[in-house]
């Protein structure tokens, strides 16, 4: 009864880009329902040299199995050529309890599935009509989040920004054309659909730079102390989505501005509400939209049964 | 930079008792002195069939490596032949995140290190002359206890009761002789070293039964809904000591005890406190010792790091 590894190699071989979004969409559905038990974030902080670790774990209720997922973000990892992002998935028998798939993804995964909801976000907030595609940051999960925006628009302009000039210009996805732009306001003034992907402690966008008829994606504010959103802009926004309630009214930027009295927990509604009901999505072209993503188990849950009905693994 | 894989015929080849509890007996020592950061236990319940699982995770300060431990236990495995208790035990570099050991070790250092436990308990609380030692409960843990108390007490008498009539009669530990007993009470008035070992969720022992000069060692009770010591029974102890105040205030014995009101939380002392001074401990041999023990991720961290050093993994 060993469970089966599998490396990141062969994960990334079997996942396609649609699939994984289509899971990660029914996911958040699901978690929505109440139909998924995603106790609270494990986390623990690391100062010297700094980083962070996330474990996500849950079920999906009646499941045959349970996930739990290793996340880990040592910022300096770079300067020495490894991956700033590390961890592992593991998915255990809920009949058992025993270990039956262990994927050592390098946090592949939890790229993936961090970009797959960006998607999904997009496919229910973003403006019919995308003229252009703004990016804050350079790093892996910024070039994911265009890779996979791929799937739910026509779009192939990227207008990006990043504290690190080099990377911005260096920023590239297949099929994609790449402005850079001098300032964060510049990107919002260029595009109408922007995702910010960085682990800033302070809020990079603000609220008298956004035009009507945008849509925002926040994907870096992950935990305590990041902020890329600036809690005025939260409130000035006509819709405010989030992945989690419970870990979005926590930390993060939706927390942010919560704690800045603008705006109250009713005003928001969460990403599995909107793909069940649309409604509660964008109406109009002129609306202002905002996804506050924080990372939710049941993703974790969703991409590796996923992964382990691809790669054949018996439960 | 894949981790190195082992399974637990090769740990339990390297891992020497008497090692391990001291190993567990410093990691007790340096968690009550606040050298060591361990978050709250994540935990997930499973109903159909009745389960739960328990993440435990921590570092000790400035070390190289944090340690995650997953534990689940099933309890209706046994029906099929299989351990109920399963999980794994990992070793990350706390300089980069990445996993460096990966211990599928089937539950067995969870085991070991809480075995291990109860002889620290024993060898600061226990009587100088043990009587015969009782044991309630007759599952691996309650071997387990018995075969570790070898290390720190002379006496080689088991009295046993367990709910199953059959597995107390097939008891056996190399080098003890074994009696079995008709009740709970039974144990407590043959022996002065007793440690309870089952999951239960209403009290087996209760004050009125318990004759000066015993120790009892609780390992059972180690989530919430279970409880092996009358709330009674933990208020007439003269020393009660807890492995953890946060987790034993919150869940099992010591918790039912302050929830009663007969007892405060300044009643308590820390098995680690006891260590470190051991007045604090059993100083004559009337006194009735009781220690609660919840099981804390430093002694997966601390049972981690040996096997790490004993199987050579380079961090």
């Amino acid at each position: 009864m060993k469970p089966q590894i599998f490396q990141r190699a062969e994960i990334e071989a079997v996942l396609e880009h649609a699939e994984v979004i289509r899971a990660i969409e029914a996911g958040f559905r699901a978690y929505s329902r109440g139909q998924v038990v995603v106790p609270p974030v494990g986390s623990l902080a690391f100062e010297q040299p700094p980083g962070d670790l996330h474990i996500k774990y849950g079920v999906r209720r009646g499941a045959a199995t349970f996930v739990i997922k290793v996340a880990t973000n040592f910022y300096e990892n770079p300067r020495q050529g490894l991956s700033s992002s590390s961890g592992m998935v593991m998915v255990f028998s809920a009949v058992t309890g025993f270990p039956v798939a262990i994927f050592f993804d390098g946090g592949y995964l939890t790229e993936l599935r961090t970009a797959a909801a960006g998607a999904v976000a997009a496919k229910y907030l973003a403006p019919k009509h995308v003229r252009a595609i703004g990016v804050i940051g350079a790093g892996i999960q910024a070039h994911l989040q265009v890779d996979l925006l791929r799937q739910v628009t026509d779009c192939r302009r990227v207008v990006i920004w990043a504290r690190d000039e080099a990377k911005a210009r260096a920023f590239q996805v297949r099929g994609f054309t790449v402005e850079v732009a001098d300032s964060p306001a510049a990107v919002l003034a260029a595009c109408n659909l922007v995702v910010t992907t960085t682990p800033s402690p302070t809020p990079l966008l603000w609220a008298n730079a956004v035009k009507p008829g945008t849509h925002i994606t926040a994907v870096g504010a992950d935990g305590f102390g990041k902020q890329e959103l600036d809690a005025a802009l939260i409130a000035a926004a006509d819709i405010r989505a989030v992945d989690s309630r419970s870990q979005c009214f926590e930390y993060g930027d939706s927390a942010a501005a919560l704690k800045s009295g603008l705006v109250t927990e009713q005003a928001f509604v969460e990403l599995g509400e909107v793909i069940d009901d649309p409604a509660r999505g964008r109406t109009d072209d002129v609306q202002v939209t905002i996804a506050d993503l924080t990372g939710v188990a049941v993703q974790d849950i969703q991409i590796a049964d996923l992964a382990c009905s691809l790669l054949g693994v018996s439960q």
